[in-house]
């Protein structure tokens, strides 16, 4: 049984996932953070110490939940004893082997969604992957997460890159696209908000249909026409306009290849 | 006042608008479209006539809806006697005066939505930007429009364009991504279904948030580490491989560049 746990990272998701963690009892007993502020701040939240250094984390917890950017590793992890503690990283692209000679007892615990610390999200309905190195912490991790989550699945190092690329592409990307229409809007003082509806119209109908089947526009009809006045109003905007141009020419292509 | 009107296609865009006025009481007298079966499954919903034959189209109408492809144009409209009628057009990058060839009345009427024929939408939740060659006209457009949606605007065939554009990068290249998302998905067997919440709260944070704020993910963290696997990776899909490269130097160059 996990109760006592110290949070090794501040950012989005360690604020997300030790909160969901402590509204079901758990007791958060130390959040580390390089940077003061944001260890103070979470700490505080939690009611629970804090420290900026890594020598200083607590020994004796029952588990340790890494939410560090993988690059800060190696910086932190050396200089912790975990004991017999549970250490449980968050990263969808480090496979669990890589906490093999800094843990007795290792886990993965992936979220899969996208964190802002300051929206609220019900983290019952994120869907979460659990992986382990013994059936002994399959089994208490899998019962951790299925206290935060209704979605907890079992998944590998392995699947978890290729889900974690995917959410790349279905978040972070996409998020881009949106930074990019915001931009084209504003350069001639039209508001984002008049995109809102179609925005979450995307978004919805993917939840009923295959992607491929919900796209429209001028690049899936090969609308030369269109496309070119698109092509042409983009010319003071050189980088936006070859996005166009390579994402056209993508969608045509898949278009071409599915036989749609 | 419109009250007889002739929709000029029968594709998503052109069923989705006729129903939402058919709702509200106007009279569809006849349905033109290149192919009958389209022509005829759209009359028989709406309980009007049909022609495949641009010259029959009839004559005497309050007003010509025109949604066609903008490569449709000049196959269909000149063998048309608008008389007195209103030409209204549907095109995002079509200009107001495209009309001015064929008809004395003109008008534009622009839902911006992505339409899927089987997809029902609350037309009233939808931005609806109208333009007109006259107050006149113009006063009866915006009449006819507040019928249907609760968000109607006045936008010049130059603005137009530039929300059309903006409308492919939120929407159409937004949707690619989530296809390519899912055929990474595919190629190890997992469902895009664990993607939904994600893509839902990515959305989402959007109608709250300024996107580059929203944005999340080793490109915006220039998570070197994260990057190098995941391209890595994506060794075996060589169109998805640079395509994350370049959208990643975009997000990373938007981040330097707006200081964040």
């Amino acid at each position: 049984m996990i109760h006592r746990v110290v949070f090794i990272g501040a950012g989005n998701l360690a604020t997300r996932l030790s909160h969901a963690l402590s509204a079901k009892g758990l007791d958060v007993i130390q959040v580390y953070s390089r940077t003061a502020a944001s260890a103070r701040n979470l700490a505080t939240q939690l009611d629970s110490a804090y420290t900026t250094r890594p020598r200083d984390i607590k020994t004796g917890a029952d588990a340790y939940f890494v939410a560090l950017t993988d690059a800060g590793w190696g910086k932190v992890l050396p200089s912790i004893d975990f004991g017999e503690g549970l250490v449980v990283h968050c990263s969808g692209s480090m496979p669990l082997s890589a906490l093999e000679k800094y843990a007795a007892n290792r886990g993965v615990l992936y979220p899969l969604q996208t964190f802002s610390k300051n929206r609220l999200l019900p983290f019952q309905e994120i869907p979460v992957f659990v992986e382990a190195d013994s059936k002994k912490n399959e089994k208490i991790l899998l019962e951790l997460a299925g206290k935060i989550s209704d979605t907890v699945s079992l998944l590998d190092s392995e699947k978890r890159l290729v889900l974690h690329i995917a959410a790349v592409f279905a978040c972070n990307f996409v998020n881009h696209f949106y930074t990019l229409a915001s931009e084209i809007l504003e350069s001639r003082g039209i508001s984002f908000d008049v995109l809102k509806p179609l925005i979450m119209e995307t978004a919805g109908k993917v939840l009923e249909m295959a992607p491929p089947e919900a796209q429209t526009g001028p690049a899936v009809r090969f609308d030369q026409n269109v496309i070119v006045k698109h092509l042409e109003a983009l010319d003071a905007f050189p980088e936006k306009k070859e996005l166009y141009h390579i994402i056209s020419k993508s969608i045509f292509e898949h278009q071409q290849k599915n036989g749609l």
